[in-house]
């Protein structure tokens, strides 16, 4: 039996395009990983299959996170924030979140000499993007 | 000496109204506890005092975080995502961040059953912004 979304939807605040923010943290360290954006059928996806599925805004299209990278994203828990406009995903987070082969998009400390990058990548863009299949 | 904050502001990418979402979480633990958006006026207040404010969206101006219930937010560190358009601030929160007078603002979880509320007020609403001064 499939779950009524429609309590889940009444509670949320989509913006003017019908996207509202969302976080995702590492389930079990706390990390925080990326921030992206949904959509009602994205979300409807994720909750559906368990794997997380964005909005991407540049590509107007669903964004099923590790589609290509597979840097998959599975869903632990999803909690609105008091307001309705914005999630936050607990999740397991395979491999790295970011683009750049970190683990997470937040690497760079901004300091008053400037940017102070955090981590190194763990796996090149060549590798998460070009090896694939 | 001012810290020159043009190296920040060309790494970041405001939107079309010139803001910024910005995650508030807290240093320690990794909780996730706000996400609200910011401009380049009160990311340099921030900078500045060392105390999160934000751009209030609804109201149109600087939003002081604490300034009507003193549970403001001290800045730890400042980390913009990999592309510039999501800020992390890591934070202390003195007392409560949400305005039910939550720890956290993300207090709902969504699951098969509906919301289950994940934790209890600390503090009123009224004691929040009722009695001070």
């Amino acid at each position: 039996m499939e779950t009524d979304l429609s309590a889940l939807f009444d509670a949320l605040a989509f913006d003017a395009d019908g996207l509202i923010p969302a976080i995702a943290q590492q389930a079990d360290t706390g990390e925080v990983l990326m921030m992206a954006w949904m959509n009602r059928d994205s979300l409807a996806e994720t909750l559906a299959t368990g794997h997380v599925c964005y909005w991407s805004r540049s590509r107007k299209s669903l964004w099923r996170k590790g589609e290509s990278s597979g840097q998959v994203q599975t869903l632990v828990a999803l909690r609105p924030d008091c307001d309705g406009d914005t999630l936050l995903l607990l999740v397991n987070q395979k491999g790295v979140a970011c683009h750049t082969g970190r683990r997470t998009c937040f690497y760079r400390e901004w300091g008053k000499d400037g940017f102070t990058v955090l981590m190194d990548p763990e796996i090149s863009e060549a590798e998460l993007y070009g090896k694939k299949g």
